[in-house]
């Protein structure tokens, strides 16, 4: 596995290094220049924690969510506190974990459609995203073939991870068993690490075998990321995390690193990670909560839809997520489709270009709103649709 | 004045286009892939708050922050919050603008001695630091003139922005008023902009004449950094913020391509916003109370200094900050001395070739700790010098 030059992790110092061997004897030294003011009685009242840096993020703070991850979701192995980073979303973990993999002039491999953030992040770390598509053909699946192509590809060398949104946004796709076997092998034989996206795991719109979450897998340096934004529909909490799994020794060279870059950022707040264990007994109930919010509107949209007399409006197979695809007669150009809805009835959307869509004709919807709201969001598609090609 | 190429500021869509067009007339539209669970009814009851995405942070939250720093700072103009960006630290804040200001291969000006972790998040954004010196004769001063030189020399050209600390950590050295003047229009000449990071400005060690902060620098493009690790005594909050100065079109370009920046991380929470007003509340009276510990210590400092029969080590002339340096017999080597100190008194230390003191023999102490404490770091600095002189 090959790392970014970015992080500077020379030899310590003779003072570093005797720092640490008191550590490691479980000595604890005084500090000259401890500019810690909590330590020193200084802390003020609404924030009286003691501050101890630590880049994983708050000691506690990982053990409650290890205990939550491997009650939610550990059928094998318990999650280490220890392969845990918390920090304020998923966005900043792509750009740790971008640092983390690629000099400037690298690339990350990411699903077309897909999640716009993602290259404008790569982006900004002066890294650019190379695009895999995701097909359809009644169902969505992961085009591995073109995947290999890619790494032995003019771009192969400069490819440094495999970003998988398991399930994807706004295919709704998940990852699945056979895929992934195909591509943990085709990662671990071109050394490049994943980056599983499961923000989104939760939301399973039908049942599918054999599914499971990347977090863990053993196979390969996988960097698994989720946070509140979706699990808790909380995306002003800012909190998410890195699990970080794969070979040993992978593990321990990137843990290292990022614990450089971690260290450099202590992104997480004492004001929020007291809260994370009640934030984490409210996860179930508020994963349940949308849960039934989302798969009782694709229901009523179904019905909405199966009701139309014109019947120009469908919807695309979708297995999880927030979102699903509306798709429209791809006569109807996806901009004036949109600016006719902002006229018609103040509402506005995005088209299947956003999500660099292969062809025309797509609308994403969200399925959070309330039914009655949904409801009216799913007829003013109708209704401009309709009036459109009258 | 240059920005990087690293953020996206393509010409809006037709439909972003009539979204800021109806934003503009006052229209409220619609979304229909609306995505934030907490306009749903779906917030869970930790955290209750209708989530709006702001790239500066949240209004209140500034509009709280600006009033406090009129009321605090502000002899002359009100400061205004929509040039206010709060974020979750200095260092988040020092990666934002190096992302904005250089590409990959570009370069930061930054003082020496000085604060490490600039040279750290530098690389981290793959943009190399040049360094300036800051000199001592009996007082600390910036070499202007060196500066005009590295602006004009070889790496001139890649030279992006330059970090004033003000007062420097950890020589405590204020930015002079002359000094002030000369710099703001070198930068101005050579188009590249200041990061003034002013988190130590309220710790002034001795009276001095015509200090002000660098923050609302109308001469030149100015991003102003401090936050509540200081002023608060409160690194655990994990709140900072970027105050934006200068020429209007310089501002107006700059914030323009650093809310897309924002946009992309959006890193406060609102459990933490919540906070803001109320920790603003408490900040005079901490900025007070940390203030005369460090004056107090200082004090102390000197009085056993000057109790000291063997009047071997001395305290350089700081103006300010929670840190000052030592100044021990250059013959003793400075990891040997530290060696010494952790050995024989179980406490460690950063001598001066961590901040890239230009010559041996110095040692950074803490101006935090209870003055029992103080002392016994202060007895045990003189022992272990002595002890190895003896
Ligand atoms: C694919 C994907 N990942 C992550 C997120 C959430 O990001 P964050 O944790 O930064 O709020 C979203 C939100 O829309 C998303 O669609
Ligand atoms: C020069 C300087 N800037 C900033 C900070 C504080 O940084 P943050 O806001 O990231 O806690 C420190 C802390 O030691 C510092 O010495």
């Amino acid at each position: 596995m090959r790392f970014s030059s970015r992080v500077d992790i020379s030899a310590p110092n003779p003072i570093a290094a005797a720092e640490a061997a008191a550590k490691r004897a479980g000595v604890t030294l005084g500090k000259l220049n401890d500019s810690n003011p909590t330590r020193h009685g200084l802390a003020p009242a609404l924030v009286p924690e003691v501050y101890t840096a630590d880049p994983r993020g708050q000691r506690a703070a990982r053990e409650a969510l290890a205990e939550f991850l491997t009650r939610t979701y550990g059928g094998g192995a318990p999650v280490d506190p220890d392969r845990l980073y918390i920090l304020s979303s998923t966005s900043e973990a792509y750009s740790w974990l971008i640092k983390l993999l690629c000099d400037a002039g690298d690339a990350v491999l990411a699903p077309k459609p897909g999640y716009p953030l993602i290259e404008s992040i790569a982006r900004l770390e002066c890294v650019d995203t190379v695009e895999y598509q995701q097909r359809f053909d009644g169902s969505w699946y992961i085009d591995v073939a073109e995947l290999e192509e890619l790494l032995n590809g003019e771009h192969g060398a400069r490819i440094r991870a495999l970003v998988l949104i398991n399930p994807n946004n706004p295919t709704g796709s998940y990852v699945k068993p056979s895929e992934r076997e195909r591509i943990v092998s085709l990662c671990r034989e071109h050394g490049i690490a994943i980056i599983a996206d499961e923000v989104f795991y939760d939301y399973s719109l039908e049942p599918f075998d054999g599914n499971a979450r990347l977090a863990g897998e053993p196979g390969v340096l996988t960097f698994a990321l989720d946070g509140f934004s979706k699990m808790l529909a909380a995306p002003h909490a800012k909190v998410g995390w890195i699990q970080v799994s794969g070979p040993d020794g992978d593990v321990a060279e990137a843990q290292h690193r990022l614990d450089v870059i971690a260290d450099d950022y202590l992104p997480m707040s004492d004001i929020i990670a007291r809260q994370i264990p009640a934030l984490l007994d409210a996860a179930a109930a508020q994963t349940d909560r949308v849960r039934d919010r989302v798969r009782g509107n694709l229901a009523l949209l179904h019905r909405l839809l199966d009701a139309d007399e014109h019947g120009l409006v469908s919807v695309l197979r979708a297995e999880g997520g927030w979102n699903v695809l509306l798709r429209v007669p791809s006569v109807i150009d996806e901009n004036e489709l949109v600016l006719a809805m902002i006229d018609r009835h103040g509402l506005s959307g995005q088209p299947g270009y956003f999500f660099d869509m292969t062809s025309n004709g797509y609308l994403a919807i969200s399925l959070l709103p309330e039914p009655d709201e949904f409801a009216r969001n799913v007829r003013a598609v109708l209704d401009t649709v309709n009036g459109m090609l009258e």
